[in-house]
């Protein structure tokens, strides 16, 4: 099993120590909508949009303190939440688990599931606009909204939201290559993209870093992709302990099943040398090489 | 019936005339995303919360061409289609139809309105933090972030959707006078006001403005519900031709069934007279008079 980086994990625990800081605080009456909120957003994950972007923060301005840019790190991993809270309701996916704890309207009711979902989304850019808003210098500010911006773009209707669409409009239909790649680009990538392009806004990266960040983040969206495609089907091998893993795997529109799996396996390691090179145009690399070695690892 | 006068009529037309300028132009994959959200934004409606938006940034600023305040009166609408969209599901009121209309969800189903009341929310933000960002006046930057920030607790975990939470859970209780202003203060007022608030913020009013505004905008968010409950009473006489519609009423948690009726009316005219004394704050009234004067109308 492949493991993360100490940095990464630092990055990681300062957001999971800080990520409920702009929880309202509620009354009795309206207690629930919180504590429905705080149960998922504290399940667990690798809080990967949040530490690239407090990471691209980091490596885009010299002796940047992480703690700035903890609104942001916090305001993704509610959007993050909300989406997964939306995704497992029944009339999308309708699961009961995740990450091995109870989904949130198995917990709270499909009502409060839905109303969660939204006042985490809506938390996102409160929080987001209230740190701009007290932000008294101008270039500070400026960056915060163009930050905030970024987010709203990439998990939104040409973003997240649209490959969300993509993906419940072709469930159950074998797509082309074509096809799953725009799912995932809108649907992972793009939020993966934005996250790290916020960090960069916030740092005050130029357009030359910006550009790198943009490609590195495309290759790593796609790359976490194809990965967890390899991982499925290798689990499911060693599971069933013979290869009817593969041949279930390879009827549906995976990469390994379009693209074969050596050449999934090819296919990442381009893109992860390909956002290696990208990243290069920093001075420093934070953890954007350790993710590229975790997934590096992943498969091999 | 009482009717609402030119002036609000006009804003009102600028507003639907704009309200789709800001949506996404997305490929045949997803095009139905855009299409659900139309649906439900062009649905009609009084645009209430957008014309105060708009009428009291004219209030503010002598001179103000109230197409400057357009993508937040936009915006606003988003997140009243979202929150009607979302509303209406199965989950929660189970709605089949909205003036007249079936609702979203009965038209592209309940995953879709799902996503096009998500992708609304996030195209609100969206469409706001875009003007922000490309705003290169930093006074007027500011000015933007505050309206956008006002718009998220308005409608977030601290204001609409916390009242949807109260909502939910005294649903079929009979509820006592604080928790009904509770629920309505916070499901429907917190949005006018900070609509309202919003307006001023853009033109840049001064707290003095900005304090009158916000008891106008607490004083007809709350009559605005007692009038309703007032207007299904005197409906429901009329339909049924004898006072079993009162009755039925009364029987659940409205201000007439709480107060009385002669007592609800007299509480919506001090209501409105407070409203027009604090707007007096103000060189110019734009529509706020207008609203008052309807709302009397409505119930004599």
């Amino acid at each position: 099993m492949a493991q993360l980086g100490n940095e990464y994990l630092a990055l990681k625990k300062l957001v999971d120590d800080h990520v409920l800081d702009y929880f309202p605080k509620l009354d009795e009456r309206t207690k629930v909508l919180s504590d429905s909120m705080e149960y998922s957003v504290t399940a667990g994950g690798k809080r990967l949009r949040s530490v690239l972007c407090l990471s691209f923060y980091k490596m885009a301005e010299e002796g940047a303190d992480p703690a700035f840019a903890l609104p942001f790190a916090a305001a993704i991993e509610y959007i993050q939440t909300y989406s997964l809270i939306h995704d497992d309701l029944p009339s999308m996916d309708n699961d009961d688990y995740r990450r091995g704890k109870l989904t949130n309207h198995k917990v709270y009711g499909e009502d409060m599931a839905l109303l969660a979902g939204d006042a985490l989304q809506s938390l996102a850019f409160e929080t987001m606009l209230s740190d701009a808003d007290k932000c008294d210098d101008p270039v500070m500010k400026a960056r915060k909204v163009k930050a905030a911006f970024e987010i709203a773009k990439g998990t939104g209707t040409s973003g997240m939201v649209q490959g969300q669409v993509a993906d419940v409009k072709t469930v159950s239909q074998n797509c082309d290559y074509a096809t799953l790649r725009f799912i995932d680009a809108n649907k992972t990538g793009a939020f993966i993209k934005s996250a790290i392009l916020a960090g960069c806004f916030l740092g005050g990266a130029d357009q030359k870093l910006i550009d790198a960040a943009a490609l590195y983040g495309d290759c790593i969206g796609e790359a976490f992709q194809i990965v967890d495609d390899i991982l499925d089907i290798i689990s499911n091998v060693e599971e069933l302990g013979k290869n009817t893993g593969v041949d279930a795997e390879l009827n549906k529109s995976t990469y390994p099943a379009l693209l074969g799996l050596d050449n999934a396996k090819k296919r990442v390691g381009e893109l992860l040398d390909t956002a290696d090179d990208a990243i290069a145009a920093f001075d420093r690399y934070g953890i954007a090489r350790d993710i590229t070695k975790f997934l590096r690892d992943e498969i091999n």
